[in-house]
């Protein structure tokens, strides 16, 4: 069973502050848990409520865990109500290390999704999950971007964090421009005002830049872009979704 | 000031079973609550928290109101507390009519966007909200869906949903059968191993039917497809969220 010390390393991990000091965050769920243990990650715990043993699902990942020489625990639902971070708990979580994830292990890429300034979670976490959809591997994140280990994101990546590399910079601008002068990168983002972005062809070696909804591309960044790309409305909605950009934005990448 | 009653109906509105009884339902927001007041929406009435009645915006939506002969009352802080929907009220909403939309109504449209058995509020707002950006105005919803005028629903389209005719089927296999043989539709749905999307031409009169992440689109209406399509995928991901799913159709359906 769970220490009570283990008990309160997990529940510390639903604090931004706690998952950073630590280098660790938690995955919830059948799924994400079986993608996490399948994946490169670094899992160091996973923890099944007892209720849930015999299940099948359950079963399966408790051997896969015991096959992978995982740590794994079964926990009483008095401990889980202090572990848990959403109402519902789904009946296992795991404790995973956050990868290292330099600038450099981007370099050799083609295409980079790369989002400024990206708050919402849910919109973060549905963009993981898309690119992966049509593989598309690489994405940095800004500085100013919603926290990746925020357990909203990961739970709306569903499993997909387990198959991106995701590189967070501390300075877009200047881990761009270095993309750009010394790696011949090209810089396309999505404004308002660009081309229409049926006409995009794909070269090779592209950061496709998306900004906020409500602020768009940071000036700094979109100073430094090559190319400006819009996804033309004709209605009278102010504006899409980030996320639903992206989706719009990958297809097309993919297609090209 | 609100009376106890229009605060305890206002209150009701909160429940789905009250929505349907009264035909109303609650838009919170400035954003929100002016498309309302600058489209063909009955607004019943409009609720200012009186802290707020010196702002910008709300001094104009309340000229607004005025100039419309819409109902305006100022609502103190403890009123608030039983009225909205959410945690962070944002100064203002407003009650409006449901609109009575029937099938005829689409009849004489080209393009219909029609979603089988959507159940998140999240998805179907923001799908609402990118049909609107892209023109498609005429929607319908299976007998299965999530409720329309729920509150998550109605606040993620931005205030689309009072741009669009929005048809709620009571049996969407029987209703799409009459569009097919008596008005000539084209049937068009996004499955898993249908065509890819990219070949899609669009041709007049086509109604585009998305089912749900989880289950698809339902085998009685997906018997009476006349074409079946496919957003191919080349990484890992299990599925795409059905608003990104329909966000690429809508973007590929303009495009055309």
């Amino acid at each position: 069973m769970l220490t009570q010390k283990t008990i309160k390393q997990i529940n510390s991990l639903n604090q931004k502050k706690f998952r950073q000091q630590a280098g660790l965050f938690i995955v919830e769920g059948v799924k994400g848990v079986g993608e996490a243990m399948n994946s490169s990650a670094r899992v160091e715990l996973v923890v099944i409520e007892d209720s849930k043993r015999q299940q099948k699902d359950f079963i399966e990942l408790a051997r896969l865990a015991d096959q992978k020489k995982i740590n794994l625990e079964y926990c009483a639902p008095s401990a889980i109500k202090k572990i848990k971070s959403t109402e519902t708990f789904p009946g296992i979580l795991a404790v995973i290390k956050q990868p290292e994830v330099y600038v450099e292990d981007l370099f050799e890429t083609n295409n980079i999704i790369c989002l400024d300034k990206i708050s919402d979670p849910g919109n973060l976490g549905t963009i993981i999950r898309t690119a992966d959809w049509f593989g598309l591997k690489n994405i940095i994140l800004s500085e100013n971007c919603v926290e990746l280990y925020n357990p909203k994101v990961v739970r709306a990546t569903m499993g997909s964090i387990f198959h991106v590399n995701i590189f967070q910079s501390n300075n877009l601008a200047d881990d761009l421009l270095v993309f750009k002068k010394e790696k011949n990168y090209f810089l396309s983002g999505l404004v308002l005002d660009g081309v229409n972005l049926e006409k995009m062809s794909n070269g090779n070696k592209t950061i496709y830049i998306l900004g906020s909804e409500s602020h768009g591309i940071r000036p700094e960044i979109e100073r430094i872009l090559d190319k400006k790309y819009t996804i033309l409305g004709k209605g009278r909605a102010e504006s899409l979704n980030v996320a639903i950009t992206a989706g719009i934005l990958l297809n097309k990448i993919t297609a090209c």
